[in-house]
């Protein structure tokens, strides 16, 4: 667990999505972990392509059933938690979130989201019953007090993001990623974006321009995670600004976007 | 293809996303299959579960390789289209999409989004150099002409959702896959939302209550599919809204949102 000087035996958990060893992606991956180890913390890492990760959230993962006639997922959680029989695979990448001060997802940005490996581990280790309930949500959330923190890539280059922009503007595409995580607890950081990650031979720049400037990013991923204690977390609603049936208190667009 | 009428004749493709046969999902595929049948059309429907459709894109899915270094998914899918090498559940999944004159997104969310394997769908049949190109996207994009339509399920009631609201905003949840839509060129209908499909002995309702608003439900999603030449598609943004970096001309939250 974190103390008072913050990154002093952090542990940090790094859930690592990308198909290929050598990516940037496995660069940045690299990166972080170099950076929070020196920094005298301890690191994990899923990598869930190497691993095999299953991401299709369905009936043949329950071995011990709450009911065989039909497949509802939520409920099968819930028995699953409950009777100690969660998939193994489950129940392992739960005890590595358990153990995080802070957990980092990390993954290229495919069809504006997370890939569906990211995605799939959401559905199916985010379980029900156990990692939140109907009150132990948000703000009052299981993963309460711990930090959690996207970095994703893009293929096209910075000016295509914002509002309005060819790309996408990411406070809507990440949106969905950072409130589940904030639904289960988590203070969510505001994301590192690594723009115009292109393969060799595919690059709208020369690649000397390109190397250099991933060589770049990379020090400025680590500089950020140096300072991880002055970033202010998302401001995402909690309890006090819902009526009970889950409505708006004060209606405010900013919540909408996660906006800083 | 349409005809001046519209429903006549028109063929209209379901993807379909639910893990058990007998769900709500389920329903709605079936009634809108009936539906769009009775007014002259013809309905196909590709159930992802049923068919145990791999949405994990990687390397093993390509038998001729552009690259065997290395995995880089966007290099091997141009590669594929361009020799006609594409895996063969992707290959008939694009067969089924390029007959369809409509196509319907029918999934329950899950963590703010389609589940991984909706998501999954995307990351492999989107296929680079076939399905789109660099300038062949948004409204120049290969699926020109033809319309899109996302039908997804919530466990939370109404209340819930909105902007602020507990559950999140639809126009946030749903852009990604929206805009990933209209990145292949679909005019995106407003979607259609099933509020509160609470499995027996969950609901917040009575069961009887329960059961007569689900069922008229299935009736609005009924009424819905016979006045769709009335919809007007969600408001994207396309080639004349950006600069050729990308960045909007004029930045305009209304796209944001994809908010009709």
């Amino acid at each position: 667990m974190s103390t008072v000087s913050g990154e002093l035996q952090m542990h940090t958990h790094i859930v690592h999505v990308h198909p290929a060893p050598g990516s940037y992606n496995a660069m940045l991956t690299q990166t972080a972990g170099q950076r929070l180890r020196a920094a005298g913390g301890t690191v994990t890492v899923s990598d869930l392509y190497q691993a095999g990760f299953d991401p299709v959230e369905r009936a043949d993962h329950y071995k011990s059933r709450a009911a065989t006639e039909s497949f509802a997922a939520l409920n099968e959680q819930r028995h699953a938690w409950k009777t100690d029989t969660l998939p193994a695979d489950v129940a392992a990448e739960i005890g590595l979130l358990e153990q995080a001060d802070l957990v980092i997802l990390q993954f290229p940005l495919w069809w504006h989201g997370p890939p569906a490996m990211l995605k799939g581990w959401m559905d199916r280790v985010f379980v029900s019953g156990g990692l939140y309930t109907s009150r132990m949500r948000y703000d009052a959330g299981y993963f309460r007090g711990r930090r959690a923190l996207v970095s994703v890539t893009t293929g096209a280059p910075r000016g295509a993001f914002g509002p309005g922009g060819r790309g996408g503007n990411f406070d809507t595409m990440l949106w969905p990623v950072q409130y589940s995580m904030h639904y289960l607890g988590f203070s969510v950081l505001p994301p590192f974006i690594s723009y115009g990650v292109q393969g060799h031979g595919y690059s709208y720049e020369d690649e000397n321009v390109l190397h250099d400037r991933l060589k770049r990013n990379l020090d400025d991923w680590s500089m950020r995670l140096s300072g991880l204690d002055e970033a202010k977390p998302l401001d995402f609603p909690g309890w006090a600004d819902w009526h009970e049936d889950g409505s708006a208190v004060a209606a405010n667009v900013l919540f909408e976007s996660g906006a800083t």
